[in-house]
């Protein structure tokens, strides 16, 4: 293993194989510091079981995926929104983790306002922020790919992302993963505006070609991202945590999550 | 058809069924006044017989697709693209073309390197602009979806763009896409900055979901973007000319292309 920052476990990386329990089993056996649950694992081993387990075997968690999703057609929906982000809230508190990472949702089906949507964002985000200063749970907005905009994120760029922290204030900062930003002409100037407002930075790489707007990222090293050049840019910013690697593919899916672990590990260069 | 700008038609979106004598008759016989040439139909025609039958046919040439693609791996590589667009300069100055539409091009095959590659671009811009001048051909700086930057364009938001045009100076503007700026938490503003240097405003759509980053474009009305509320940006910017339907899609390429045709013209509403 290349020397480097301490690496964390994306659980959706190996989701069509391992439960939580595995992810903690297998992040202990190949010795990865950090991990990062997504919600649907983590309600599925129970929280606290999660928690004890995750503790015994010494890992950080270095985030909780994932809050947001507030775009709704109405009001009924936007309020489910903003009670499952409270809900997310005490789980990330009861993890200890470093950080709630926020996927702030599209378009509402039907829809084509987009300022519309952003405002929802922002007043979603506003809705929560009280319970999650009052749990110590970091919110972390992560800007997604521009392709994302309609069915994912509306937050779509590091600069919108800092914006938002900037109205919203303390508590509040952002997620930075290089397939997301790796193409904004400013993503240089915005890392260095973030400094000590970055929860944490992932890493998966873009292939050429992608032949899947969302499960066709590449394992570090398999694409054209240059990962260390971002590394190095979010580290002169201030930031020296974890590397988390969270790879929505249908290829790495498909493979034995210990040699996904392993990849991971000889991947790492950053 | 509804009331609104001048209807063109980029040859691409029946260019499975269409060469550029049927487009140009197929503008004629339903009333579409503007055409925008790929410039391998306008090969294929002949750019004096295209000339002449596009003149006859009383039809505008609202842009010709497309130069661009500097970057390359090598000084024999970037000169070949240089070359090139000087021949479609000629090509644009013969047409009476608008403008010739620049996609900037992607990374070099096997490189990382962003910066250098938007580097390339910029210097291959500087190396055609006299000649562009010289023949009074528009270079119209297309920003295209970031999801394109490594393969296609690492020219990916009309701010970015907006930076060259302020670089190179006269007889540079931009050629704004729906489908490639829509989801810009910064549009609006850039528009507005861009002004009088809007030489083209092209609508498709963007279907959700999307099933291929590059062949599943959506025909204006069946996706989620706000083509009126762009429409009215750039018309309040100053840009008065035609809406160009550029559409590559596997779904609309399999049609009849009177069809589309009909189908482009009783959905446009901007």
């Amino acid at each position: 293993m290349a020397l480097g920052s301490p690496l964390s476990l994306n659980t959706v990386t190996v989701k069509e194989r391992w439960g939580l329990a595995e992810c903690i089993e297998g992040c202990a056996r190949h010795g990865i510091p950090g991990i990062s649950p997504w919600r649907d694992v983590l309600q599925a081993m129970g929280v606290a079981a999660a928690a004890r387990q995750i503790r015994d075997a010494g890992l950080s968690v270095t985030g909780l995926c994932r809050g947001g999703m507030f775009p709704a057609a109405d009001a009924a929906g936007r309020a489910a929104a903003i009670a499952d982000n409270l809900r997310a809230i005490e789980q990330a508190h009861a993890l200890g983790a470093a950080c709630l990472v926020m996927v702030c949702g599209g378009l509402p089906p039907g829809s084509r306002d987009l300022p519309g949507a952003r405002a929802m964002v922002s007043d979603g985000l506003e809705a929560i922020l009280p319970a999650a200063r009052a749990a110590g749970v970091n919110l972390a907005l992560e800007p997604l790919h521009p392709m994302t905009c309609a069915d994912r994120s509306v937050l779509s760029t590091t600069a919108q992302a800092l914006d938002l922290c900037d109205m919203l204030g303390d508590g509040v900062g952002v997620a930075l993963d290089c397939y997301h930003i790796w193409w904004d002409p400013a993503v240089a100037a915005q890392i260095a505006r973030a400094g000590s407002r970055i929860m944490a930075f992932h890493a998966c790489d873009w292939l050429v070609p992608t032949t899947d707007l969302l499960l066709d990222r590449g394992m570090p090293g398999d694409g054209v991202i240059d990962i260390a050049g971002l590394r190095a840019m979010v580290e002169q910013a201030g930031y020296t945590g974890f590397t988390e690697i969270e790879l929505l593919s249908r290829r790495w899916w498909a493979e034995d999550p210990d040699h996904v672990l392993q990849t991971m590990k000889a991947s790492h260069k950053v």
